[in-house]
């Protein structure tokens, strides 16, 4: 098989067992602070930014008030609000001062890290962990830098999409009619 | 005196020129149809999409539901919502595409440009004409390519700020806490 | 089984499938288009715009001289430049638009989509289909609108890092080093 | 006179004697420093970024390798480079970062602030003082928060720009010619 094909077994191997392995009763206690917050702010630097703000597009189709921190017109994060940082090594400097600065001001935080111990998790009132710390010799040339867990993050938050479109019962109809129309 | 202060001096003086000679009247009536509108969303392309960003904070910190198209987050535009586009040429494509789905949608249309006659005023509903189009020998290195017009817009905002904090009954302490604490 | 694993096991399987069916020689071709360019450019709108962003960090990584349409310091595109634009449906207004004038100047264009028939797929030089179309009963509460199509492109273009990665013998050290260290 | 007609007067006002009493030798230092760089990079927060971005597209056009950090596809800073960090406070804490990080990799730091002993200047090779900090009774409705600085910003790179076409003997006939073609 080549090179190509490998990557995306690897891949898809290593991000489906870190998924599965995550705890139900945790995503249920996730999804119930989107539904109890005010409005929700994602964070992420580099790659897991964009990964932020394609999650961030979804709740916005599912009728949340969502924004992203770093945008032309994010408004101040305030006690009531979810935040969410999504950080692989869980240090990145922005994103370890988004975290501080929204437990100062008393908004809940989920960090999205492959770190447990990590400094954004300190802060943390729920930590997803994706387990895509792996190193075996093929990780460098298969998968290389952040790949495991950017891909892991994708799709867990689509994951979440499709459970938070259940307890909120929304239709992709809906969803749809939300979507921007210029652009 | 240097090419530097020249340049500062010519740009000024066109700009200023060309804003103080704007119509009190019709500043008025678009101030009024942002007091009216349910939403506001600004649009433009390169260093006008600059300028439209840069106004676009300055409606939040003044308490305007405001969306920047193209960004993350942004809802689509319905009836009822303001839509401002800015062009200098006025036939930037996609500031014209904008101003035409922002028409047919039947959202309030204003157009900040250097051309009345030009494709996105056809679909305006108001049209600030930034009279910075002068073709005298120093323009071309003073003030190159769409520095006139860009200049006269950032500031042309700038002033529809303080007559919006005005009539809105704004105050700068107010601005500033609504002002992002995360970026 | 909940919605969420649902999902994540529905999304995995429709992706792999739609990436493993891809002809080994088509993707050696298209990666040889990667090294001949001069320079590559990468477009997308909405979430597949972030997708073609992700892809962009990773070709920098690579030492790739490497712009994404629309950030403020891309310069235009040349004869001898690589174009790759991601739409679902091919049929995205700027992305079309994108396309046409990418053929028009004489650069190589590679449509990412899921329609081989769409307007994008017109101009292209070469379109890696991604058959993500399905509609199966479960689709839309599992994965609404395009989430099928955008995480097959991720993972594909993820794969294509693996695979240009050794036809150019680089280390995921080097790329490293090339990682922004200001952010 | 109206409000409107009044910020103008007023920001203009404050912004030209801001700009017309910088010194011209400090202006000519500055310059000859973007001729010898390797590479430029801006940077800044919220209304200052866009300041930063619009003079960045400038660069470009005016054949500069320039670069604006926290874009997709900025390499990392290196000796040799120059890196510009505008803040009006000069203590904004990811330009305090930005300016401490530059100034530790070995790049040539300018810094665009009205407060000379701020953080940012610390740090700096030269530090560019905009004088917009100014306590009058009007200053709060006619220019509220940043608004002198930021137009001040504005206007002062578009002059360096007038500056910089001068000693690289580039004409806008050129710099169009280096204008983005696909937006």
């Amino acid at each position: 098989m080549n090179t190509f094909k490998k990557s995306i077994n690897y891949i898809m191997d290593k991000v489906k067992t870190s998924l599965l392995s995550l705890n139900d009763e945790q995503i249920e206690k996730i999804c119930r602070e989107f539904l109890r917050a005010d409005r929700i702010f994602l964070y992420g630097a580099g790659r897991s930014g964009l990964v932020a703000k394609a999650f961030a597009i979804r709740l916005v189709h599912l009728g949340f008030q969502t924004y992203v921190i770093g945008e032309t017109i994010t408004p101040p994060v305030r006690k009531g609000d979810l935040v969410i940082v999504i950080s692989g090594s869980g240090e990145t400097i922005p994103s370890v001062m988004t975290a501080e600065i929204a437990k100062k001001i008393g908004a809940k935080l989920i960090a999205v890290t492959s770190r447990e111990d990590s400094k954004i998790s300190k802060n943390a009132d729920f930590t997803v962990k994706l387990s895509t710390e792996c190193e075996d010799r093929e990780r460098a040339r298969l998968a290389p830098l952040g790949t495991l867990f950017e891909a892991s993050a994708w799709l867990f938050l689509d994951g979440l999409v499709a459970k938070l479109m259940e307890m909120k019962g929304e239709s992709e109809k809906r969803m749809k009619e939300r979507h921007a129309t210029l652009q």
